[in-house]
């Protein structure tokens, strides 16, 4: 098992390949690369030609790794890369470290998005990944999911077919198959059976990952997943930490994190965090107004206030922050991990 | 000399007026309200009918105060109103408090907007009000401006009139005429002279008010003016602080402030701030795509983010932020003004 | 029986009563207007607030009128009013002419809306009006109607009293409430019996009606609904015919009906017509983009398109294109009415 | 001087190659392909991704051809590419056709986008290709150049070279680029002189050319362009006219072109035309609200509303409408190029 390093990297544009170059300055290699999880500066719905531009410039580059494109740098978010990259070097001082695995799902039909069958697909591809890691379930902290979302031409596709799409609307689908994919973590996790994850997609059953972050675009009909563990196989000096963001103001929660951070002597590198509407269009009992907004997706607000929050507590706008948190925390909240590091000892 | 009281009471909508059945538990009368400052769901741009609609419904009930509706509840902000109420009961135990006084500058003319003509105007309004409320400039936390922008009407009639307008872009204008309104109250507190806000308006200068916020709508022609000073002249139990972000993630700015009101024993109230793209397209040196991006204004995007920040540390997302900071704090901060109660000794 | 006058008058904003100056000198009366059909410039989605405006200051100031105002005036689309005006007139040379009913239905619980309820409560309101003209329902040409859609608080309404809402998304609530209005004006009308119009509420069937514009809005919780027929009973120079675009550019529906009016030697007045983003994805096989674009919604697409086709066949923007047409017209197409002028014998 | 011949396909995302399939069965070769114009699905404003997609994916694959892509297919208009690929063979019958040439303008530097440097340039390679052709400058139909915008980036490298940009807002340099670069082919056209044409890019003067077609974009930093024009040193089926629509309603202009077509026995291929919000706030004497639309660019309003003309009345949506068309055709109007086949004698 080789552990990993993390560089995030900011970015000129959803083509700019720039960031290898910081590669080799880090004594890291292209060749190990294994998953690149991007902010790009697109809406982060289903006509973000940012992600697809990306996907198209990124992947060709670095057959060996997945993507995973996040669009939607609203307000201060600031569009970079986090190059997740296998480091065979010697850490002296540390006998643990994070170590990750990433791989695709087999390719959706149209008809299953949204659907148990994502959901299977999503478990299956996370287990076996987990496996591949050699890693508890406990010792998960992130498990990034990016997964494909349902245009007007799937679903005509699926129409033709005979069979129903889980929304008839595009925007709506990503949400579908953002809950489909986060369930399928659950269920990979041992946070819960197959049979409550399906009941919980069909919205008969409340469960949650707070290791789960699903985002979904029309770029790619599989899924690309990455699995973040901490493990005492390897050892570097990354950690990590994750919690679960009770509402989209919870600051308490980040702050928790942080402290614990800190008290373990360490600097952040990185937070991940996920962030929604309240779907009762309230927060903490004030009526919040993105689900009424026509003219601005739900998604988009989330992003730029969680974003604010976030930005403000790291000191910079280099977070990742997706939207849309179904089944990725609780209601209106969203997972969050932190991925810091600690000196050796 | 009356202090005031502030109530922040939630809206079911722009022309919701069940804010006012909060007075009277509160042991105030309508007919005491000096101002209505209200947050709006509204995009905060030139078509915001939210705006006009708050201001058709509130004004012909209260001929006697001044509104400030601002549109753009982005993300976690929730739209309210803030009632300033000329509170004469006795507070026992305090020897000093908040004071206010409002009113209209004179109608401006179209070609006047964001030129030395407006700045002038607000100069002379502030001044009037801070003289009646016999206050020292350096008393005053807080000067809230309402300000025209120009419509497509407004720009052809005053190119009929031979003459050029500001700005040829309706939104850009709003920009013009905040900084206009935010450098005359700069020259009314005495924090520069009238010469160097007019080469400030120019762009050859460089000047703000840690005290100005400013606001532009289609919705009036006059400027809508707030002025909020501690006064030993008042006994209540309102304080306040202000400050100046230096930039949309300065938590430690804020941070100083409440933890300034912490050790005062007080309890946050309410926070008015502004928030702005910085111009310079950068936050911290990272890219921001606030101003390049097309399909959503940059004062929404700066709402949505300062927003997420504030909210979260007030804990609820019924504040006051504004977007636009044209020499309100420096380039892409914004000036910020905290409320605050205490206990009376 | 009374016949009417149409005054088309265009406003400078959603709150300019100037139009009612327009009544005088055509020798009518603001007492007498029936029905305001306005086109305002929201985004004519859920959170149009110019629809709200306009219904606020023209509301208290014609008690006896209805008022559909659609937001909405994409591209060259003109603000401006339609005032339908009883008149007592006599018009020498006609022996038949336009004649109008308006009135509103019962409130709805948000519950009903985009249900059987809201259909059977139009049927209900359309009905009496078509009966109060003495009117066969083969006179009719058009049938407005506005009714209400849901917002997140009335989708928690809903939710606490234990019932599910038509739909969670409030955008996609306007759908439903605008194709409920559309089968129950089917079935006043005579075009299908209520059980089939139920069916095709639950997707189950194909019914529309080409004489039935309907539109949601937030400003309203019954349905405004005004009824336009040619009739011998009345005797004035407007006339009305009625057609069914089969999709958003079939110029040759709207040629062939502006011939008719040009063989009949007569003058377009207005044009009152539907729009829509076709469902299937394409118009005539060649994809459009309306439905996966996550920063604009469909309608405000459709309406801006066939505006642009409309407005210059009319010869002006000042035509009244609204957004939406479930069951109005064939699914991409609408219902279109022109009334015209025809000199007398 | 070989001809060319056009293909129309409709594309499935930016990122299709799929066209050139179309090639082979029409006689054709990649290697012929001079330019691809294509209408692209984003905003067609500055954070526009699908045209930087398109570029990245077919500019590799066809190093020999200039691209041009126009971002924004509002309303009706379908996401094609327009294939100007040269034509060697024989079509008898045919004494004249189509010719058109293709290159690219030295790289500008952002502190001469909008100048006169940048017209400059376009003048210079719009006549290196006229003379390139033989052709005589009233021979020619339609001049397409895709030229470069302000992005925050380039700002900030302009001012940081102690220049000033001609905009400091990106969406406003668009119209700045696109100015200029019409004025250079007016200049080239012989339509007016270099220093006329400096005055009107000032503001000074009215110019304007019917054959320019000028867009702008972040996706490049040099002027790709390309001229079409009728010449009898080919043998071809296809011909075209030109016009300039008044305003954006303007039928009577488009049916005149179509009259002319079908009255020499022509069948349309294609339409290229500028769409534009009328600065004037108006179309025909009514208020149009592009302008004071914070929420949707001008330049889209402006595309939907005239692609929805021209859609129906050439019968499909795969219509080239671009917006923004300062000095291409009278204000609020555009420049309008037919291009048709005619049957061999």
């Amino acid at each position: 098992m080789t552990g990993i390093a993390l560089l995030t990297v900011p970015t000129a544009g959803p083509d700019d390949l720039a960031p290898l170059t910081a590669l080799h300055p880090a004594g890291l290699r292209a060749d190990d690369i294994l998953a690149v999880i991007g902010k790009t500066e697109g809406n982060g719905c289903v006509n973000d030609f940012s992600r697809t531009l990306a996907a198209a410039v990124w992947e060709p580059r670095l057959p060996g790794a997945i993507t995973v494109f996040s669009g939607g740098t609203e307000g201060v978010l600031s569009p970079h890369v986090n190059l997740i990259v296998r480091d065979p070097r010697a850490h002296p001082g540390h006998d643990r470290g994070l170590v990750a695995a990433a791989g695709r799902s087999r390719a959706l039909d149209p008809a299953e998005i949204g659907r148990p069958a994502q959901l299977g697909a999503v478990t299956e591809t996370v287990g076996k990944l987990v496996a591949e890691l050699g890693a508890d379930p406990g010792d998960v902290h992130l498990v990034l999911v990016k997964c494909p979302l349902l245009t007007s031409d799937r679903i005509a596709a699926v129409r033709a077919a005979g069979a129903a799409p889980v929304a008839a609307d595009t925007y709506a689908s990503m949400g579908h198959s953002r809950a489909a994919a986060a369930l399928g973590v659950a269920v990979a996790l041992g946070e819960c059976d197959t049979r409550t994850a399906e009941a919980a997609l069909a919205g008969h059953a409340d469960v949650d990952s707070a290791r789960a972050s699903t985002s979904a675009g029309a770029e790619l009909d599989d899924c690309h997943v990455l699995v973040l563990a901490e493990s005492a196989r390897a050892a570097n000096p990354l950690r990590a930490l994750h919690g679960r963001m009770r509402d989209a103001i919870d600051i308490a929660t980040v702050r928790g994190l942080l402290d614990e951070v800190a008290a373990r002597g360490g600097t952040v590198r990185q937070i991940f965090a996920k962030a929604d509407a309240d779907p009762a269009g309230t927060v903490r009992g004030l009526r919040h107004t993105m689900l009424t907004d026509s003219d601005l997706a739900a998604t988009r607000h989330a992003r730029a206030a969680v974003g604010g929050l976030l930005a403000a507590l790291k000191g910079d706008g280099a977070v990742y922050v997706s939207g849309g948190a179904e089944h990725q925390g609780p209601p209106g909240g969203g997972s969050i991990t932190v991925v810091f590091e600690v000196p050796g000892a």
